[in-house]
């Protein structure tokens, strides 16, 4: 059991900030990650951490990829800094936990037992690891984990529902701004047409899906290889599906057409480098690009725009739409296509 | 006299990409500098380079600032790649110069004699400069320079006004961007309070001016300082003139507040690191924050505002919005508080 903290806390967390001053949770470089809570705030006992796929890749390329240097990298990385933000990609993930403090002025509605997702990123939540990661075999995102981590007034955290395995919501939960993003761009055009880059992905089978939903008129799937274009088809996320690598403008851009491009809408769901070309020379004149890999280059897109002279529009994906975590939850609730998807990701595991 | 080449040519500029192979001109590390066209191209004597903004910073940072070494990493950064692109910042610039030969199957309209603007960037452009740059001291991003640059099919230039000096009417056209898709912003939401960060800035002070004619209720102008404060209040380009640093975002949240804020729109155009955050924080729920900085870093914009549960829609500066030069060159006619301004940072230099 741990006690509680007096003084003024700020409910984005800047009193958990040590270094440098100033700034906001996810700028910072560490956390006070410390168990004793604010009484604005609420302390998670963790069951599971979902590593973003930008950082997850990159963490496996960097250490090769063995279950010991995969866990070494990821408590280093929370050692020095008391939270879960890979320095190269900036990104993080969310966690699964169940409460196990709410403090009294918490505005979050938990109470202790609730067993919830952090719809906030890990980049900003003060985490410590208790169990050295041993349960975790550095070959998935998805970490079991000992340890607790905190919740700010701010925060946004979901109870898990109690009709989805836990794995299964956790991983839609971790994407779902995506969805929830793309429903509104295109409830807000004209029954545009729909790309969706990497519509195999939990982001873009999500979207696809969404798009669909909000009206568009046509959806493209674009992935990368036989077999995925294979498991898009059978979910029936997607009018047409194309093979195409995101890398490359001119084939990208060609495979788009001919499923009857360019795109009103394009939504990139690849977690590689290098995308940010093909997806604007894959789109209409007028038309949006809506980028939710946490591999986009700003400077590659809006040089990249100017450079093809592209009037398009381009949104930097925000994972925080009201509403998001139901929308993706009825998402695979209804569409059993997708829910189809997300399970096979999920492999044996069971939640 | 240069000859000119056979063969297909692509009016994006993939035929002069050398490595890696198949990337767009703006993603290439090495371009085909090589003064002979294609026939859909144009090669322009080049007169002057106008470095981007966070550029330029990089490189004084980076070298200490000296004039010597300030012309060595430009000329070895061009010598490299056959174009001038900071492979810190991803940016490049623009440049102008005199039309030297056009292709017959150019579209761009140019001929042999006109004096020119690029308005792609110097990411994209193959340039190779002939006189080691000789007569730039090093203290401005404009660069006087002698060699070749070549333009492509689908890129953009400009001829030069001739009612405006042609350092100043470069210098307008090199940020023509931001002021076009701020209009448009401005003119598509309801009477939007804007605010600008950096509004003593190219970018800042015309898309503070494009705001107010697109409809802007009030404009509040964020600087650094009090100089800039009192230039940009002579200038009269806002309703509210505020001092904040915009890299703290609690402090810039609260300037915009004590404004009349939060803003609806808010325009970040300041070229340093670090100020998502704050723009965020400093917007409506159900905003815009468009974001011109070439130091915008993507993850940061998208997990900050995922982290402060902000609803916010978040663009990405594209550099092209059709007829972007004609509405900055009219808004530099027209508004002489902001044309102050442009000729105060260009100091000594006569065009």
């Amino acid at each position: 059991m741990t006690g509680s903290r007096d003084g003024r806390s700020s409910p984005l967390g800047l009193h958990r900030v040590i270094k440098p001053a100033g700034v906001l949770p996810q700028a910072a470089w560490q956390l006070d990650n410390g168990p004793d809570i604010w009484p604005d705030e609420v302390r998670v006992r963790v069951e599971r951490l979902n590593l973003d796929a930008a950082s997850f890749r990159q963490l496996r390329d960097a250490t090769g990829g063995s279950p010991a240097a995969m866990r070494a990298a990821v408590l280093e990385i929370v050692a020095d800094r008391g939270k879960m933000q890979n320095p190269v990609t900036g990104s993080g993930g969310m966690l699964t936990g169940v409460v196990d403090e709410a403090g009294p002025d918490s505005p979050l509605g938990l109470a202790a037992g609730d067993r919830i997702a952090t719809l906030v990123s890990l980049s900003l939540t003060p985490l410590a690891i208790t169990d050295g990661l041993a349960r975790w075999d550095g070959r998935s995102e998805q970490v079991p984990c000992a340890g607790h981590a905190i919740l700010f007034g701010r925060s946004i955290a979901a109870v898990l529902p109690g009709d989805l395995p836990a794995g299964l919501a956790l991983s839609v939960m971790d994407v779902c701004g995506a969805p929830a993003l793309t429903e509104r761009v295109v409830s807000n055009a004209s029954a545009p047409l729909v790309a969706v880059i990497g519509a195999g992905g939990k982001s873009g089978s999500l979207s696809a899906a969404a798009a669909r939903r909000a009206g568009a008129r046509g959806v493209i799937g674009v992935v990368p290889a036989g077999p995925e274009a294979a498991a898009v088809r059978a979910a029936g996320l997607a009018d047409q599906v194309v093979i195409a690598d995101a890398r490359d403008p001119v084939g990208l851009a060609a495979a788009v057409q001919s499923a009857g491009g360019p795109a009103d809408v394009t939504v990139v769901c690849v977690d590689v480098p290098g995308c940010e070309g093909g997806a604007v020379l894959a789109t209409a004149q007028g038309g949006t690009v809506i980028f939710f890999s946490m591999a986009t280059s700003f400077s590659a897109a809006a040089l990249g725009a100017e450079g093809m002279a592209a009037d398009v529009t381009m949104l930097i994906g925000n994972g925080y739409v009201p509403g998001h975590a139901d929308l993706a939850l009825d998402l695979i609730r209804a569409e059993p296509g997708v829910r189809r998807l997300f399970e096979a990701r999920l492999g044996h595991e069971k939640g």
